[in-house]
């Protein structure tokens, strides 16, 4: 596209660097900046700029902050003893959604990725180990559960993760891989079924 | 949802204001930045802010331009009799990208629509007016084209415009509708497919 204006130009390729933004939509979106009032694209940019540099992560678990510690590291009325892996804030948030777990978090900032660059250095897995560790004796960590993405590389992740606890002398686990609810059995993709007939649940017997 | 920051929450709720981007695509993105070096949010904000506050607009066409008239209106080469009327800017490039168009462009700024307050004197068309008029003693303007959205506000601003234009006796056009090409004709909707029967184009005979 041959711009009328370098400023557009410009304006356009950097939102176009975004994650699944093309440069068609990076134009509407900027021609929607240039309609509105000026507040509106100050306010977006103040909002960025403000994010980008004040953001912290908390001290303990890794997710994102306003304080050293975030609230569900300071709560008391989460258990102590589970920990949570979740790859990012995303993951976070979609699990308290659920309403289902009381524990705490530990927040990987990424999944081991060979092809990416992304090596168990580049996480906060040393972290996890030493938090684990440091909590033997007050309140002891007795399970960490592995919350990551089923693809390669978050299962490369928990295998790492698992091998790396279990020395720890830790219980691990994994959220469990299956039919979602509300799924019919005959568009599952082969390897969902399976792994859930691999993984199946026993009925207690009474 | 439930934010663990301030900070992530306002960038959310700004980057969520932009059309088509909802709450969770503008985690996705505000994740992003954090992750990126900070110099790339800053050179998207800086791109943006500059766009906002330097952008000009042509004197002459309306469209967007870094100096005091557009190179397509400063040009020699094209057309001046001919003025194609557009909405905005992407159909300037769209038609730009067809070569087919060797005229000048007059953009709008946006079409008639009572429903979200957009009357004629939102737009350009008094300088539309004013243009063909001035023309008149060195290089007259003998036709212009309208080629707004076959949507109901396009069709409104088309009617307007032409019946305004040809008080002047300039003559009026419109871009055709009609089957797009490579379009089969069962698929086509039965409204365009009217149009193009009654607006049927004459094979020249020998």
């Amino acid at each position: 596209m041959n711009f009328p204006s370098k400023l557009i130009e410009d304006a356009v390729t950097e939102i176009s660097r975004l994650p699944g933004i093309g440069k068609k939509t990076a134009l509407r979106l900027a021609l929607h900046l240039l309609k509105q009032h000026e507040a509106h694209s100050e306010a977006l940019t103040l909002a960025i700029t403000r994010m980008r540099s004040e953001i912290r992560y908390c001290k303990t678990c890794h997710n994102i902050s306003d304080e050293e510690e975030c609230s569900i590291c300071l709560s008391h009325r989460r258990d102590e003893s589970l920990i949570c892996v979740v790859e990012d804030i995303r993951d976070v948030l979609a699990i308290e959604n659920t309403n289902q777990y009381q524990g705490k978090y530990h927040v990987l900032g990424g999944v081991i990725s060979p092809i990416q660059g992304v090596g168990p250095e580049d996480l906060t897995i040393e972290s996890l180990i030493s938090r684990v560790e440091s909590s033997a004796h007050a309140a002891p960590v007795q399970e960490v559960i592995l919350a990551l993405s089923a693809t390669m590389e978050g299962d490369t992740t928990s295998f790492y993760l698992a091998k790396r606890l279990k020395e720890k002398g830790i219980r691990v686990s994994s959220i469990a891989r299956g039919i979602p609810v509300g799924g019919e059995l005959e568009f599952t993709d082969e390897v969902t079924l399976g792994r859930s007939i691999l993984t199946r649940i026993n009925y207690a017997t009474e």
